[in-house]
């Protein structure tokens, strides 16, 4: 019988482990960005942005002044522009958008709040020039995900404008790990896993707690956030974070779509080369973002 | 400052009050396929399916090979194939595929498994008349939604052929009342609370658990089951049944779509004449169909 997609990409992240070693982790999640290219009609400009290190992506198509702000994921402690640039790069064909990738500040050296002062500076950024904030689709995964939430719970406190919509892939909300598919998808999970996370939370949080709303966006009060795409896969052992913050902003009175991908695993969009599910999911971010950014 | 179509929908249910009286309810609940016309294009046909009397509707669009099976809602005791024309035609020209509704069986006249029985007849019904099941969206409002979730678990422990999707708008799936949200939004909720709904599962289950799986299809093995679309309102103390349902779901690794419509109430899909989110739900719902009913 022949393999199946998922089990390929399985089979090529089993083929190169996680190392614990600081440099070399980050070295491998680069290497995505390394082996899957970006298509050739899409323009890539590096731009600083606000005083940090970003870059534009453009398709033919795209709208000039409808923006996907991407919070690359690795943990807070590694992945980077050049890691997701392929994939953020398709998001915006498919949203339509230019997108603004930013390589925010990594624990350890840089524990929060640098990250979030980072995603925020980008975002005024924008607005300094010009776009429209409701035509910002403010996104991350995973570790960007958690903290594409946490922008724009601090935006909305701020009294700054919002986004027109949050779009989530597999996020990081819960550094305490509370979550049931902690231990439920553990078996299934090829990536992310409780020591894992621990490690990550504790380089990122750098002594202050976990449960903080801005660290842990799972506990901050969600109202009148804009509009929320939640996707993750099922075989993922942050599937809960995604089910409970999907309930949380619900009980909040928001607009939120949630998608659960059956046996799709931690970030599978990044291999929406090989994956007709990665690109299925970028196609419904795509609409959706298209369709909460009119205005 | 001009009224909310929401508030106008909420006028109009605090104009026309439940009754006690079991005739009056459902005077009551089919009233609304008297205040709202069908569209002059739809086909409205009668229909005996399996025994249990159905009707079809099709606009002029729809392809015969794809149906949109639908059960309504009105809590096991009321509703009816005419309560729910009118917004089960409009569902069946988004999703472009012939509906049928089916009136089955209403408690307490015909406790559990009156209603199930004729749901499963009915989609017995169109696989005799050569329907593909993977052209069939197994469909269901409020009980209904319930309902169509225990004639899938049925169908396939059954060994029946599964349909190609379920969409399940306000699903009541626990007849114990057990989430948060029948109490955290009883005082939003302007159509369902606790009392109502312990005399609507008293009569329904006629002696049987509460908790039993296909009476209360939370608790029910979901394995397996195609493609779901849960649309639930914030402002429904069934709120939790749906978030639990899309957790449950993805935990048995099934593709999931949740969609949180904000300040929505019960069943506003029946009010689309008059309000822009049920005409906006529909169209959502008929593209999920379309997409998963394309075999």
């Amino acid at each position: 019988m022949a393999r199946s997609e998922i089990d390929v990409v399985r089979a090529l992240l089993a083929d190169s482990p996680r190392s614990s070693d600081l440099a070399q982790r980050r070295e491998r999640l680069d290497g995505f960005g390394t082996r899957y290219p970006v298509a050739a009609d899409v323009e890539v400009v590096p731009v600083d942005a606000g005083g940090v290190a970003a870059e534009w992506t453009a398709s033919p198509t795209a709208d000039p002044s409808r923006i996907v702000l991407f919070l690359h994921g690795g943990g807070y402690v590694s992945g980077s522009i050049a890691s997701h640039r392929h994939m953020v790069a398709e998001a915006g064909r498919a949203a339509g958008a230019r997108t603004l990738a930013l390589g925010y500040r990594l624990a350890p050296e840089h524990p929060f709040p640098a990250a979030l002062d980072d995603a925020l500076a980008g975002y005024r950024f924008l607005l300094d020039s010009g776009i429209g904030p409701g035509r910002i689709a403010l996104s991350g995964e995973s570790a960007g995900g958690g903290l594409a939430l946490a922008t724009a719970i601090s935006l909305r406190d701020a009294g700054l404008p919002l986004p027109g919509c949050l779009w989530l892939t597999s996020p990081w909300v819960d550094l305490d790990m509370s979550g049931g598919s902690m231990d439920s998808k553990a078996a299934v999970d090829p990536l992310i896993h409780r020591d894992y996370l621990i490690e990550l939370a504790t380089a990122y949080r750098g002594g202050r707690n976990a449960s903080a709303p801005l660290i842990s966006p799972l506990h901050a009060d969600l109202a009148s956030l804009p509009p929320m795409l939640i996707q993750v896969g099922s075989a993922e052992t942050l599937l809960d974070d995604a089910l409970r913050l999907a309930s949380r902003a619900a009980s909040a009175d928001l607009a939120v779509t949630l998608q659960v991908w059956p046996c799709m695993i931690h970030a599978w969009h990044l291999f929406y080369q090989q994956l007709a599910e990665g690109r299925q999911a970028l196609a419904s971010a795509g609409a959706f973002i298209r369709a909460r950014t009119e205005t």
